[in-house]
């Protein structure tokens, strides 16, 4: 049984990811303008409740209790709900979850949720630094278990394990900023527009900590996203085509990544918040059509992909050569080019997943539609042993 | 009508707050295991969701991400809910709030929410200064607007037009540290064991921005709280006194505190935040029996007290002057002694106003007990224009 109400979507909007020449408030007003023109038959009067997801703004915009200051941007004033969420890499589903439990359990009727995150800023470059901070700088850290020195050591142990190749790695990449290519608010839009990346590509870039190149590590961005969500009554006066939250799923083992790991190999906890999202749901892997799922680094997609179902155990390396995550195959991973092509807002990430999923199962992806889209889902993680699920259909769930 | 099921609470635990020679994480271990010893029903096992309300750790404790850490420290593995929210000084009951919305909405069925904050740091000393990143940076906190500055604006203009005295505000304090005194958690607890605190105390102490003084400032702590949500039905193995959530409010009208501030002896947005969360509880001002309300100024608890309804507008001060917020008067406000006496360590407020409810709803509060207390009130303000509200219960919601 669902929430007192049934929230479905029914606006989205993104920015262009990148390095942006555009502040921490300027990404927000490009989101929230984005969702807005998205549709106009919302009335900014009526949004109620607003949550802002974002990671660190304290130390990036020099800002910190950036809820209110959105709300004050975007000319919003919630009377019902508003908050900021923090949940590093995981921040903009976590957004998204709370709208949906807002709306679900009555406390606000409609909802928006802004991801955003200022990663290059003028004084330090990228920062990518700072966000060292999210690991345990006490316990962890200070060792220097940096997040790609991390999942170089589940490249190397899956490649152990299952025969894994450094080329399968790269075919992830391949196939994701192949997507971004064609995607105009990815970070690499028409990048390869003259010659096509290659595996050569990927395996020629700086080697950062082996077998993890520059290209198999996610592009840390400047961008922002945003959703509006309200009751399936109230959305009939405001779209035809709302799409639906079927299911969602949150786990978190822990937090020491390194020293309390069990297995490389594997995202245990990624299993269990799929099959929770699953069940509450109703549907199995092979329902799901579309997938904006969390390639921090090219290893990530693969293990997610076994994780999640789609393929046996191991099977993640052969799954992706054979094309079968790609258009035409057994479900399509990442349209928009994932957090490898099309970038990684921290804070964003997951609610541009959102917007992604609601166009596609809208059918306005363009060029990019995943044809007969019915049933997608969005994760992120926030470390291997931290995952968050949402389930999005075209239909109403039973 | 409510959710879908009807949350309670069923345990809750403080930290002693104030200049602690203690860590962010060793707060943290502090308040959870006040909160499990609180009820030894409690398996920890059986928590399924986690909530962290904390503000600067990203600045105080060199930590971002704390939501899976303090998961950690704690041994909670939740696998349905996990996050961590930030509103300033209103985190604390945005963090109970959605506690509240995931129970009601079905998505967990026993959720932990610790509010923490370590305001003093062995580099730094007190680090109240890098909180004014909490205000408007670009656009207000350049030209001096501190929260401080603020409120004596409010002061003045409230003396102004309602001829309120400094020996009124002063009456807030004697109030306030007189209950800190009483309790043993508080930053205050036994200062005035000799010597009871007067109003000569308060107006002799150093002019901070006139006419508030040192003693008419929050006092900003160490500290944490943690309480325990769960649904109605479960909480029948795990108490017989559970407290129930009657209604809850919030509203945010903007975030450029002095700039767009129309009335200086006013907060709207606190009536209105009453107004919806007495409507969802069903009840008027007159019901209420213990209050705990942001006391970040004496002149807060004021105009606070007036835009709640216990007295009319502009009455603020002979309520309290005439004893009618004490023991024995209409309704007790602060028993624990408010942010001026107990202490104000920003995340965790609002979750320790929630554990003082939780015990004087039970009737547990000892020598500070508010005698046949039926119904409490919690209150953050993260801004003159932006309030935060959960009412509690003894009894269940009709």
């Amino acid at each position: 049984m669902r929430g007192l109400k049934t929230p479905v979507v029914v606006a989205g909007g993104v920015t262009k990811f990148g390095n942006r020449q555009a502040s921490f408030r300027d990404l927000i007003s490009e989101a929230g303008k984005a969702c807005f023109d998205n549709n106009k038959n919302i009335n900014p009067k009526d949004i109620d409740g607003f949550i802002l997801s974002t990671v660190l703004p304290e130390r990036t915009a020099y800002q910190a209790h950036p809820a209110p200051l959105a709300c004050e941007l975007l000319g919003l004033r919630p009377e019902k709900l508003f908050q900021r969420v923090e949940n590093m890499c995981g921040s903009g589903t976590v957004g998204v979850r709370n709208a949906y439990m807002a709306i679900a359990s009555g406390l606000c009727d409609m909802c928006m949720v802004v991801g955003v995150e200022k990663m290059y800023t003028p004084v330090k470059g990228s920062i990518a630094g700072d966000y060292l901070a999210g690991g345990d700088r006490e316990w962890e850290g200070c060792f220097g278990v940096t997040p790609t020195a991390m999942f170089s050591m589940f490249a190397r142990k899956h490649m152990e394990k299952y025969g894994t190749t450094v080329e399968q790695l790269a075919r992830v990449v391949v196939k994701n900023h192949t997507h971004a290519n064609k995607f105009p608010y990815s970070r690499f839009y028409g990048r390869y527009d003259q010659e096509p990346i290659t595996i050569d590509t990927v395996r020629s870039s700086q080697m950062i900590a082996a077998p993890l190149t520059l290209f198999d590590c996610g592009s840390n961005s400047d961008g922002a996203a945003a959703v509006i969500l309200t009751t399936e009554d109230r959305a009939k006066d405001l779209t035809d085509k709302p799409v639906y939250i079927l299911g969602t799923g949150q786990v978190c083992h822990g937090y020491t990544w390194a020293t309390m790991y069990e297995d490389f190999s594997t995202f245990p906890s990624a299993k269990i918040c799929a099959q929770n999202a699953y069940k509450m749901a109703g549907i199995t892997p092979d329902d799901i059509d579309v997938v904006e799922l969390h390639d921090c680094f090219s290893i990530s997609e693969i293990i997610e992909t076994e994780e999640f179902g789609f393929c046996e155990k191991g099977e993640g390396g052969p799954f992706v050569e054979a094309g079968l995550s790609d258009y035409g195959g057994k479900v399509v991973i990442n349209p928009r080019g994932g957090l490898l092509g099309c970038g990684h807002p921290v804070g964003a990430t997951g609610v541009a997943q959102a917007v992604e999923m609601f166009t596609q199962l809208r059918g306005e992806a363009g060029e990019r539609q995943v044809e007969g889209a019915r049933i997608g889902m969005g994760h992120n993680l926030s470390a291997p042993i931290e995952h968050h699920i949402i389930i999005y259909g075209k239909e109403r769930p039973s």
